[in-house]
C-alpha cells in the first residue's frame, strides 16, 4: 500500500507514459497522445518539450493531410540516436543487434551456437558482436542507454545469475557476471528469460496487441512460456515463473532432462518429434522442418509424429487455459510450426479438455515478430529503466 | 497507459489507501500511519478527520503507553457500524453473516444444503438469513455498503451468472439475479468464486499474509483455486482463471464431471479419497474427515487412500509450483485435512516435481481463517467499492 504521488512525480510518470506510447506505438500526433494519455493539449506540448530537450523524441509537421486547419505536429521516437545493445542466448543461435527506442533493430549480427558450448565461449562471440555493433555507431550525437540479454534459461534478474538451462546444459552459471566482465562498458546489464521477454514484446507490439491475459509458448529441445496476466507477467517470486516445460502431463511418460518424468517439453519438445517420425538420431530446428514438412507431402511416419505432438500440444494448452482463462495463446518457435500444420486437431484437443467460460474467447495465434521478439524483447530490459524515468540519467 | 492523476484524485486513493490499511491491519496509530502510508503527519490528520465525519473510522488515545510525551492518537475502522452482507452457497453449506468494515463478523447464520438443491431453493434461505441478519441491525446510526456473495463455482462477476458449478450441479444460472428478485433492497451486490475471495482474505490477513505469489487451493467434491500473482489475482480475461481441478494430471484416469478425463480434481476430490478407502458410497466432509482419522489409527486401507491421494496432490502443487513460482500454497477445505497427515509425502513428490528455482522459498501451509475466509472474503467485494473511493456514496 502506498500513498498518492507528488506534482513532481506525476509529472515524471507522465513523462514515461508519453515516452512509452511513442516507443510502443511508432510517431504519434500531439492530437492522438492528448486523446490516449487523458491529458491536455498545454501538459502535452511540455511534456514533449521535455523530451525533446533530452534528446528522446522529435517533433515534425505532418505530411499533407489533406484537412484545413493547422496540423497537429507528430511525436516520433528518436530511434536512430537512442539505442540499447540485445544479446540473446538460444539453444542454436547467438544473436545480437543494436536496437533504437521503438524496438527498430539498427543493426544485427548472429553466429550458430553449437549444442554443448560452455559459457564462457558463448560470452566471447557476443562480446565481439557488440564490439562490431559499436564500431558502426554513427559518431554524431547519440545515446547508449544500457544492455539486455535474452537467455533460454531460468534467469536471477538480480545479478543475471542463469540457475537452470537444461535446454543449454548450464546449470548456475554465472552468465551475468561473466558478460560484465567481458564486455566492460555496455552500460546497465539485464538479463531476462527468453520466452518472457517475447512474449511481452508480442504483448505490446504483435500478435497479442490489446490482449491482457496471454499464453507465450516457445518450443525447441525444451518449452517456455511467457505468461502475461491482466497485463502484467506472470513473474513468481524469484522471477522463474512460467516454466510450462516442466508441467507433467504424461505420468507413465520420458525421463525429462530436468530429472522428472512426463514433463510436456517430453512430448511436444524436438527430441519427441523427431523420435516419432524415425528421425531420433537428428536435432535441431531443420530437422523439425524435415519433419513437418514431409507430414505436409504425405509422409506416414511423418504425419504420426505431427499428429502425437499436436495431441500432447493441445492437452497442455487445455491445462493453461483452464489455470489462465487467456484471450491469446502463441506458439513460437518450433511450435509454430507445428501449429501450422496440427491447428485443428490442437483446437480440438484443447476443446476436450479445457472449460467452455475458459477458453471461449480465446484466439490461437503465431507470432508476428518471429526470432525479433527475443532480440527486440532484450532491448526492452535496457529500456525500460529509461522509460520508467526519461529524465532519470 | 494512463497519464498522472489530479490532486483530488491523488486525495482520494490516498483515503483508500489509509481506510484500507485500517481495514486489514485494524487499529493503527498515526505515527505507525505516517510510516506505513509515507505520508506527512498534517496529511494523515487531514485524512483521518475526513474519513471519521464520514463514519468509517473513529480516533481515540491508546491505553497507557509508559513512554513520555504525547501518545499518538490510534484510528480504528468503525466495525460495528460499517457492516456488509456476507454469503457462501457452498456444496454441503449454505452461510450468512453480517460483516463489519475490518473483516470482523457482527453476526452469523447457516444451514446445511442438501446435495442437489436447486438454485432457487438455496436463495430463499439466504433471503431469509439476510432478513434475520438484518432484524438484529442495531438502531442507531448504522451504514450498510452492500452486499457479497461467494459461489463455489464459476462466476460472471458483471452480472452474477455462475457458469458452471459441477460440484453443485448447476450450469447457466443466474444467481445474482434470483438473489436479487428476493432479497430486494441489499444494495449492490457481487459475486465472486468462493476459492478467489477466500485466497485474496489469507493472503491479506491470514496465512499468506506478506506474500505476494499464493495458490490457495480449495477441495471438497471438487478442487478449485484462487491464485495470487504479484499480488493481485489471476482472473484472467473473463474472470474464470484458478480452474486448478480441471488441469488433466492423469490422461488415463477416470471421467470427470465437466466431461473431461483425469482431471486433478478425479484424484484428489472427495470421491476419489472414499473410493480409495472402500467408503464410495459415503459423501461429504463427516466422511472424508472419518478416512483421516481411521488412517491416523492405523486402518490401512485408509492408509492406503491417503497415500493415493496425497501423491497425486503433491504431484499438482508441483505442477502449480513450477508454473507460478509461488512463496505460499495453502490447502483448504478437505486438502487441509489431507495436508495435515500426508504432509511430508506431499512435500517429497512436490520436491521430484518441482524446479529447485521454482521451489527454494516455497511455504506449505493450511489456512488461519478456516471457513470464515470465504465469508470475509464475499463481504470484501463489497466493501471493496468503499475502500477504491470511501467519499463516493
Amino acid at each position: 500500500m502506498r500513498a498518492g504521488p507528488s506534482q513532481e512525480e506525476v509529472r515524471r510518470h507522465n513523462l514515461g507514459t508519453l515516452l512509452r506510447y511513442v516507443h510502443v506505438h511508432g510517431a504519434t500526433s500531439r492530437a492522438e497522445l492528448t486523446n490516449r494519455l487523458g491529458l491536455n493539449r498545454s501538459t502535452i506540448g511540455a511534456l514533449t518539450a521535455d523530451l525533446t530537450t533530452a534528446g528522446l523524441v522529435s517533433e515534425a509537421a505532418p505530411r499533407e493531410t489533406g484537412r484545413a486547419g493547422r496540423p497537429s505536429l507528430v511525436v516520433r521516437p528518436e530511434s536512430s540516436r537512442v539505442y540499447a545493445y540485445a544479446l540473446s542466448i538460444e539453444v542454436d543461435r547467438l544473436r545480437a543487434a543494436r536496437v533504437g527506442l521503438g524496438g527498430r533493430i539498427l543493426d544485427r549480427r548472429e553466429t550458430d551456437r553449437p549444442r554443448g558450448m560452455q559459457v564462457l565461449d558463448a560470452v566471447q562471440p557476443l562480446a565481439e558482436f557488440v564490439r562490431e555493433l559499436r564500431a558502426g555507431v554513427p559518431d554524431d550525437d547519440t545515446r547508449h542507454v544500457g544492455t539486455g540479454v535474452a537467455v533460454a534459461g531460468m534467469v536471477r534478474r538480480a545479478d543475471g545469475m542463469v540457475r537452470l538451462a537444461p535446454t543449454i546444459g548450464w546449470v548456475e552459471e554465472p552468465v551475468g557476471a561473466a558478460l560484465r566482465a567481458e564486455l566492460g562498458d555496455v552500460g546497465r546489464l539485464t538479463l531476462g528469460n527468453h520466452a518472457d521477454v517475447s512474449a511481452l514484446v508480442e504483448h505490446s507490439r504483435g500478435a497479442a496487441a490489446g490482449c491482457d491475459n496471454v499464453i507465450y509458448l516457445f518450443g525447441d529441445v525444451g518449452v517456455g512460456a511467457g505468461i502475461i496476466a491482466d497485463g502484467r507477467r506472470v513473474a513468481g517470486h524469484g522471477g522463474y515463473g512460467g516454466e510450462v516445460g516442466h508441467m507433467v502431463v504424461n505420468p507413465y511418460g520420458r525421463e525429462c532432462s530436468c530429472g522428472s518424468r512426463g514433463c510436456w517439453e517430453t512430448e511436444i519438445g524436438e527430441y519427441a518429434l523427431l523420435k516419432h517420425a524415425g528421425r531420433g538420431d537428428r536435432s535441431g530446428r531443420e530437422a523439425v522442418l524435415g519433419v513437418v514438412d514431409a507430414a505436409m507431402r504425405g509422409d506416414s511416419q511423418a504425419q504420426f509424429a505431427v499428429r502425437q505432438v499436436g495431441e500432447w500440444l493441445g492437452f497442455g494448452v487445455g491445462n493453461l487455459v483452464n489455470i489462465f482463462n487467456p484471450e491469446a495463446v502463441i506458439f513460437g518457435g518450433t511450435l509454430r510450426d507445428i501449429y501450422l500444420v496440427a491447428a485443428a486437431q490442437i483446437r480440438s484437443r484443447l476443446n476436450a479438455i479445457a472449460l467452455p467460460a475458459c477458453r471461449e474467447h480465446i484466439r490461437l495465434r503465431t507470432p508476428e515478430l518471429g526470432n525479433d521478439a527475443a532480440l527486440i524483447g532484450a532491448a526492452e530490459l535496457a529500456f525500460e529503466h529509461l522509460l520508467e524515468d526519461p529524465l532519470l540519467t
